[in-house]
């Protein structure tokens, strides 16, 4: 571990707000907030900093445009009632994420399941519901059919996989061979098999990648993705209710990315908006996101237990760590680690001192939250914010490892 | 993802059971085991192999050798009772696995807690209990110091950082700059600086690494850990009753590694062991052990719910995925992703067939359990294992991330 460059800096620094040296969250200090929660470590979660994301959104979006959360970034129940309040619709990804959505009073006309895997019970709890479903296979083309009838027909949707892939995403998820979705090419004569007297069928679902900051890589795919969707609807046994184009913008995690250029992004889907009015009468187009949504908006608190100096380097060990973020740890898809933006949330209006690493209590080498990082001096204490933790953090974090307290979660 | 050699073998395969093609746990088979379940996805653990390794570890061992268990590699607390009949002693690294030492009926003399940033309740909850912390600081001895009292002394031993590392260890936790222990050369001064009035000093602790199938290597790291605790003595304020050497044995998980070899780490133990009553006399020696305890005996088994067939390639999608093992999934620790061992659990008689890809329901390209592995033909209903997973498995992973049932764990 050496320290990095600093020279690259993290763009979610220059978010920050303070007051007194405190970090402010939702317009609170987070000593307040602490008080609230009771004890470290814990998320929380600025319930403005969502509103104003989605507000950004709808300004750059063409009229009519759907927005969608996903569920998966942040199930916190709160904070999917909040967003049931902002969106126009939820995407699902499991049984489980559907009982959230529906008891956050989305409607289950507004509600996509897409996931691979789908089992029976869970195909038959989103019929019941009346949500749409985003077919990931035959399979489950089939068992929706068989569980259709004319009273009750399923609403189907086709997730394909793509022949292109989204450039520069974080996570690709479309083109070449993919668990995700069923190959474009394979999707004419699966369209006309359908039986429309058992499911009804509403549209497609392409996506393409996830985590992605160049607009250019985002409105080239989403170009593509209306392209081929104009040439599978004439195999189509109706019209095209819905289109979901997916999401895929990202947030900048690492020293040096830059916010994905929302305004570019906009522009190139009013042109596709405008083509998807002539080509595709009708349909309505849904743009997907969890982590622009919500990313930007959270933190992980926790508190300096301890400070070490080990042959001439400082550990400023914290009582939260890996099992509660595992994505901070670097464990979680990332190849090369690199640090998240981290500071120390009780000293904002100091000058930075020396250079530390931030570890969890866990006994393994991987617990590490800032490996050498620039810091004001702390110590014992000291809180320490983890920013751009709002998806992906708490729930996609192994909570049990080593039989220390649960992370608690908070709206602000 | 392209096919992976086949031509290194995991070690593992080697040591399968079967019977009608059904892979056998514990003598029974892996149907069997699903109908007292319940479901997939479950943790199955092998009680009978368990309490083999420790008869190997013990034949291997010197005489009079401790033989601790390492709580952190598998928490579940049938398990664990079951170990506390085998074992001499427990490690644990938190309140919450102290809790689980204790409830298991281990005597408190006979457990040790180490782990950075213990908190000022985990290490009065350590004391009250009468077990032997490893302070990991000056700030832990310190506070162990206040909590002591002539009728209570807290037991003290010293966690040591030492100068050299565990050589080809999977996890390097001593040598250089570390979070871990206290740097060797600061413990004389400290040792020096205890006040037995206030607390007992037990001993020493030196984990320099786990995860290391080289026997030559564990027996260097080990013996230059007694030649440090043979320095450090000198300064001790009384006998050194305990050295709690580490452990470091790894078990083979990827293709071509093979396992430790057991008879040379236990011929250099004994000769240490023989040093030892010299240098050290009345030392209890003791070896800490997790992975290499129960990682052998533990199966992940899932089912498939889907076959698809996406440009060529095979993948078969089960119920169960990183959210339950992430460390199978190539997202704990790996820098480059390998395959663990992964049968068609349900299937053991018949031949390779294809090359297929295992994938969890998750809705991430993470998800991969099996990268383009040799299997029979198999599908729906189809039962898949995933061995070497007893250890750092089931409590290591984001049960709650996409909101799918938690995986359920039976000792058979």
């Amino acid at each position: 571990m050496r320290p990095t460059s600093e020279t690259l800096r993290h763009a979610a620094l220059d978010q920050l707000q303070s007051r007194d040296g405190q970090l402010l969250i939702g317009g609170e200090s987070v000593s307040a907030i602490l008080e609230r929660v009771g004890r470290t470590p814990f998320y929380a979660y600025d319930r403005q900093a969502i509103a104003t994301r989605v507000a950004q959104l709808r300004a750059a979006l063409p009229e009519g445009m759907r927005l969608h959360y996903a569920i998966k970034a942040n199930p916190m129940p709160a904070l999917v009632a909040h967003m049931a309040g902002l969106v126009d619709g939820f995407d699902v990804a499991s049984a489980g994420e559907l009982r959230i959505a529906l008891a956050a009073g989305m409607a289950p006309g507004c509600i996509g399941f897409a996931g691979p895997g789908k089992s029976v019970p869970e195909l038959q709890a989103a019929v019941a519901a009346g949500i749409t479903i985003h077919a990931e296979s035959e399979r489950e083309i089939a068992i929706l059919h068989d569980l259709g009838s004319r009273d009750r027909r399923p609403r189907l949707a086709i997730r394909v996989n793509p022949a292109f892939e989204l450039k520069t995403a974080g996570m690709k998820m479309g083109g070449g061979a993919s668990q995700f979705g069923i190959d474009a090419e394979r999707v004419p004569a699966l369209l006309r098999s359908l039986d429309t007297a058992r499911v009804e069928f509403r549209g497609f679902h392409v996506f393409a990648g996830s985590q992605n900051l160049s607009a250019t890589a985002i409105s080239e795919a989403q170009s593509q993705t209306l392209l081929l969707v104009e040439q599978l609807a004439a195999d189509a046994p109706g019209p095209v209710a819905e289109l979901n184009i997916g999401g895929g913008l990202g947030i900048p995690y690492f020293p040096g990315e830059r916010p994905v250029d929302l305004a570019a992004v906009g522009t190139a889907l009013a042109q596709l908006a405008a083509r998807a009015r002539r080509t595709l009468p009708g349909t309505r187009l849904i743009i997907e996101l969890g982590r622009y949504l919500v990313g930007e908006a959270g933190y992980y608190v926790c508190r300096i237990i301890d400070r070490k100096l080990s042959r001439g380097r400082v550990f400023l060990v914290t009582d939260g760590g890996l099992h509660h973020h595992l994505a901070a740890s670097g464990n979680f898809g990332q190849v090369v680690r690199k640090n998240y933006p981290v500071v120390i949330a009780s000293r904002l209006d100091q000058p930075p001192a020396e250079i530390a690493s931030v570890v969890g209590p866990l006994c393994t080498p991987l617990d590490l939250l800032a490996d050498a990082m620039l810091f004001p001096q702390a110590g014992p204490g000291d809180l320490v914010a983890v920013l751009q933790s709002g998806a992906y953090g708490c729930s996609a974090s192994p909570h049990g490892f080593l039989g220390h307290p649960e992370p608690l979660e908070i709206l602000v």
